[in-house]
Parts: C-alpha cells; sequence; structure tokens
C-alpha cells in the first residue's frame, strides 16, 4: 500500500495540557505526523525538551521574556518570540493541521490565523468560539478552512453528527452536552460559599488544567461550551440540552428528528478527541482503555441545578443578548476564576461577577474583531475592579 | 423544492407486530410511501383490513386456505395465494423496498427474492441471516442489493457504523450488541426450570410477538442477533460481544480503534428501526416519545450469566461450527419454544433441545439453499422428537 503523506501539524499551547495530549498522540503514530512548530506561552523548560524530541522546524514563546531564558540547541528549530510569531506559526504553508490549545482568549489570534490561511484548525480553546464564534465561521467559509473540535462534547456531537444522513442538520432536532457537574454536584449554596480553591480543583473525572477545572465546578465551563456548539454546529440555543452525568462516560449526545439519539462514549482520555480531530475522517488506532460498560455498572444523569450553578443560565443569556455579550462573560468569568484560585473571592462571587459585568456592558451588535477585544480588555477590567471590592472567601455567603 | 419520488414499498409480514409499526411509519408520511403490496401469513381478516387503508396493488395470504375467507372488495387489490406468491411480491419491478417481516424461517424465500431482484431489503426476520447469512450476502454482491437490518440492535450498529469514518470496517473493533437479559434477568437455574410460558412472555421493556419474547427471555433472541451482526457486518465472532442492559435504552454500541464508542439510544419503540430501514440514508421526522435521560436517571449493565442462559454460547458455538449449523441452531429452537409455548417442554428444554440438536447434526460446510431447507427440516423434526420426550414443565429440574 501506497504511504500516505504525513499530516504536517502545528501545536499552539504545546506545554499544556492538551498539547502534551497531543503529542501522546503523535508518540503513538511515528511517521504519520510531522510536527513542524511548537508554541507555548512562557514554559521555555518543556518547550525545549518537547523541541529536543519532536525536532519541530519552528518552536515560538509567547512571552518573549520567558524565551531568553530558551535552549533549543540541538534541537535543529528555529526560535521564534512574542505573540505575533504564534499566529504566523499558525499560517505556515508548510503547516496542514493546526492545533490551537493556548489558554483562553490567547488562542484567538492564532485560530484566526489559521483558518485565514484556510488550514484545518483543531480547536481545544473554548473561548475562541466564544468570543469571536460568528467572525471565525465567516473568515472559515471565505477560506475554506475546516473547524475541528477538541472539546469531548463537542468531539462527541462531531461523531454523532455523521449519523445525521443525506439531509445533514436538517434532521438534527436537539444536541445533549453532558457535564461531570464537577465536584460540587449535589452541594449547597450553603456549601458552595465555603468552597476552597484546592477542593475546586479535585475534579472527579477528569484531569485538566486549573482554569478548566473551576469552570467545570462552576458549570461556566459547561455554559462556554453551549455558546461553543451554538456557533460550531450551526444551531439554536433552544435546542441545545445540557444534562449531569458524573462519570463522564457518555461525552455527548445528539437526539435526530426521527427519535433516535446518538452519543459518543468512551473512558475519559482527551487523546481520543485530539486524535480524531488530527486523523478526521479517518480514525488510527490509539490504545487508550478500553470502555467496560458491565464493569462501569451504571451511567446516572440528572438535570442540572441551576439555581446553585447560574453560570450555565448566565451563559444562555449572553447568547440572547448577542453581539459581544458572550466575549465579555468569557473574560470576565476568567479574571473571577483567577481571583477565586489566587484567594481573593469566593467561588459563588465568579457567576455574581460574571453576572454583574454582563449586565454592566453595552453590546456592540456585529463586532469586528477589535471589537470583541475591546470588550474582552474592558470586561477583564470591570472584573478586576469588582473582585478588589469583594472579601475572600469564608466571609460571605 | 421538487418532491422526490414516493418510496415504493412491499410488506411482507404485515399483519404481525412489526408490519403493524411499518404501517404506522407510513401513516405518518402520507404522500412520500406507496404501499405497492401486503402479504400476511393467515390473518385473512387483518390483511384485509389493511389493504383497505393502504390501497396496495397486491395483497398475498402464504396459507392459501386461510386465503378463501378474504375479501378485498373496495381495496383494489389483487389477491395472490401461496408461499410462491409471497416471493413473487418481493421481487415486483414497481417495488424498490421489500420489508420482510415473516415470522422465522418463512421469511428466507422472499428475502432472498428480494435481493436477487435487487431490491433494497429491510430485513426484520434474523432467521433469514442466521440460516442462510453467506449466501443471502453473496447473492446481494451479485445483484448490487442493499440489506438494512430492522432489529433494534442491528439498525444501531448501522447507523453508529455512519461514524466508522472513511476507512470504513477497518477501523472498527468491537460490536457490542445490548440484550435486556429478558423477565428472568437475575433468576436462578432453579427459578428458570419452573417459568410459566405467561411469566416468560411479560417482557419488561418490548412489545413483541411471542416467539421473539421467549427467545428474549432464553437470550436465544440475542444469540441469533450475534450470528445476524456477523453476516451483516463482515466481522468475526470473536470481536462481538453482549452485555445486559435491562432498560433496552441503549439499542447497541460500536467500538472504534480509536477507542471511541458510539452508541444508539432512544425510548424502545420499533418504529425508529423500520422508519430508518426505509428512509435511509435520510431521516424523517417521527412523532415517537423522546429520550430523557434527566428523567430516566440511570442506565444499567452487565455481563450476561452464561450458566443460568446457555443458548448465547450456543449461537457462538454454531458460529464456529459453521456451514448449516446455524441454521439448525435456528430450527430446532423454534420448535422448542412453539412446545414451551403450548406446555410440553419446561423452559430449561429449550436450551437442552437446541443444543442436543446441534450436537446430532452433520454440518453441511458451504450450503447451497436446498441443504439449509434440509437441515432447517431435519433439525426440526429431531427437535420434536426430543421434546415428545420431554415432560411439562413443573416436573423437571
Amino acid at each position: 500500500m501506497r504511504q500516505p503523506p504525513r499530516k504536517r501539524i502545528a501545536l499552539i499551547g504545546s506545554t499544556g495540557s492538551i498539547g502534551r495530549s497531543a503529542l501522546d498522540v503523535v508518540r503513538k503514530h511515528p511517521g504519520r505526523f510531522e510536527v513542524v512548530a511548537l508554541a507555548a506561552s512562557s514554559r521555555a523548560g518543556r518547550l525545549a525538551e518537547q523541541a529536543a524530541e519532536f525536532k519541530p522546524r519552528y518552536a515560538a514563546l509567547a512571552d518573549g521574556a520567558a524565551g531568553r531564558n530558551a535552549d533549543l540547541s540541538g534541537s535543529g528549530a528555529k526560535l521564534l518570540l512574542g505573540a505575533e510569531a504564534v499566529a504566523e506559526i499558525a499560517a505556515l504553508a508548510e503547516v496542514d493541521i493546526v492545533l490551537v490549545a493556548a489558554v483562553g482568549i490567547a488562542g484567538l489570534a492564532p485560530a484566526l490565523a489559521a483558518v485565514r490561511a484556510g488550514k484545518r484548525l483543531a480547536l481545544a480553546t473554548k473561548e475562541v468560539l466564544v468570543a469571536a464564534g460568528p467572525l471565525l465561521l465567516a473568515e472559515a467559509r471565505k477560506s475554506g478552512a475546516e473547524i475541528l473540535p477538541v472539546d469531548s462534547e463537542h468531539s462527541a456531537i462531531f461523531q454523532c453528527l455523521q449519523s445525521a444522513g443525506a439531509r445533514g442538520s436538517e434532521s438534527v432536532e436537539r444536541l445533549i452536552l453532558t457535564a461531570s457537574g464537577g465536584p460540587f454536584r449535589t452541594a449547597t449554596r450553603e456549601k458552595l460559599a465555603r468552597v476552597t480553591p484546592a477542593e475546586a480543583l479535585a475534579h472527579p473525572t477528569w484531569t485538566m488544567g486549573s482554569k478548566i477545572t473551576i469552570d467545570s465546578a462552576t458549570l461556566m465551563n459547561k455554559g462556554l461550551e453551549v455558546i461553543e456548539a451554538r456557533w460550531l454546529f450551526d444551531i439554536p440555543p433552544a435546542r441545545i440540552d445540557v444534562v449531569i452525568h458524573p462519570q463522564s462516560v457518555v461525552h455527548s449526545l445528539v437526539e435526530f428528528t426521527d427519535g433516535a439519539c446518538v452519543a459518543q462514549l468512551g473512558t475519559p482520555d482527551m487523546r481520543v478527541p485530539i486524535a480524531y480531530a488530527l486523523t478526521y475522517p479517518e480514525r488510527w488506532p490509539l490504545d487508550v482503555p478500553r470502555l467496560d460498560l458491565a464493569k462501569l455498572r451504571e451511567l446516572t444523569f440528572a438535570a442540572p441545578d441551576h439555581e446553585a450553578f447560574p453560570c450555565l443560565g448566565l451563559a444562555f443569556e449572553a447568547l440572547k443578548r448577542g453581539g459581544t455579550a458572550p466575549a465579555v462573560l468569557n473574560a470576565a468569568n476568567e479574571v473571577a476564576v483567577t481571583r477565586f484560585l489566587d484567594g481573593t473571592i469566593g467561588f459563588l462571587d465568579i457567576p455574581r461577577i460574571a453576572e454583574a459585568v454582563l449586565n454592566m456592558h453595552t453590546i456592540v451588535g456585529q463586532p469586528a474583531i477589535a471589537d470583541v477585544i475591546d470588550a474582552d480588555t474592558w470586561a477583564r477590567e470591570q472584573a478586576r475592579s469588582i473582585s478588589k471590592a469583594h472579601q475572600a472567601p469564608g466571609n460571605r455567603s
């Protein structure tokens, strides 16, 4: 059999949790992937290790100061510094697939660059679609770029949609996103008010970065995923549901107009959706732990508690308001999570701050990228200023 | 939008449970289906009612004697009598899709006729593939006929396989058939020895004909489905698993080589897989009850108990022996179920008789249709003869 050409990839955010899992997928298929470029935010040491192993042509650090300590000698990689260099890497002519897994809004510029250059964008940074979904999709339509989800939930939906049939989205009735519910799934508001960062970081099923782990605990992660799904799959918010599923085995479902539901399941392992985004429309073998339903014995489901976890409702509200509202919600939340993690504010202050900033915002209806960036910057400032006015956890109810 | 041509269908077994559900699907899409022919075994009165409503061009009764009482006046349908007439209906030039839902081996001749004529065969009668899988598939390859499953489990797998990707079956690792486990899921052998036909007919989740309901209680139904799946999806038996799932909500799953599983779920309603077999590759809206996972709360799974339910193992054994062995297992089981239902033998005598006949059989390796029919006839005779030697339920252990 003829050897197919290698898939040439650029990893933006290679030193984070998703980036490292992606490199593990690459490791399992030596000779079928070529890592053309690696980019990280500031972890120069880890980036140098990755460069030594994967021999990319380019390695970039968004934080130029951190780059001064980077030693890439021996890897053969050309070191590039600064956020603009990261975006350039995403548009390299010798790259087919750009995996964007940078944290938060930092993913926007490289994602946009990849899409404008007509690449396949494997998108792990949900904030990109949350803040600038319609813009990104408009650019993809122009360039012919594909946007493939890396989130386990959206990858699940993308996989299930393969079963939609000849009329495609016309036969889709509902998307059903599953949510683990996080570590405080059954907690009361009283309990939630006294939650510590360490408790919130102890996610029951997934091992992830700290920002997304806190977002899982507040359900803001699911709210952002609802917004992401709305753009990625071009479906009205009223046809997106969320169901709590503590085992994180059913990664999400699609309900079709004929009453059939199709779900994607598996043991929680991010390498599966990452690999799918890289290899689609093929599936390549992956030796991850297999699902054993008889051993699991039960899968449970429940409706989300909107009172204890208002972030989910805030996301639907931001979608309803439209324009820059989702970008503002996302930015305010990002600041609030940072403040919660450093002990400045309590757990329940996260939705309070997000809601307060959302309500203060004057929406820009059909925003350009500059409007999105402005809204993001404005929301961060507001969130920081409100955070200062809040007290440390334990002192609030 | 241009009106697509109507789907022209023939229903073989129209008065049974599947046939009536199929006509209910047709009722929901007036103008998109044309019922060209209806065929039943012996229920002349019900066939006449259906003919009056759906105005087919032909109506057939396999049992010519029963046909003498049929009154099709007013329907405009031409009445045909005898098993051969039923097979002729399956090959009519003016038919696109033949739904074969006749009970047991009676489905073989019309299924074969439909496949030879290059029709889409929507196959509900699992005994057809069980007894003559390789033959039917060879004919389908010659004529270009499609064989689409109507069983909820195989339809589920067929739907999940749409997600296999560009390399198709190469990316399939395992098929996982779910089994409700029937009404005696947790019963001991002692309890099973004293089960009555009425108890065995009380299926917890599906409303079906009596033969398949008993087969569900013995797990022979699942065994036959394993054999069916082996041919339908061209997969070695070692890569087919069965998991007990009492709620019958997950209709079956496919595990891919990348570790992802895709499942099809829904409330148990045969109209969904029937409609899919008729409308594939499209999905047409169907107002069946929707799945509500939060309301269901839990889905449970367990490994099958091979000691209490030996029929499942017998099916794998028959596949291993090959040739006419599956046909013999199926025929012996069919007789044993009839004898159980009329009170002649006990519940545990069903697998005993099936196993005994299987062990007595001299396998024909690559059987022609005549060999299959001969094996079927032989196995029935043996099963009848062994049944007579058995006592009524309650007297055995």
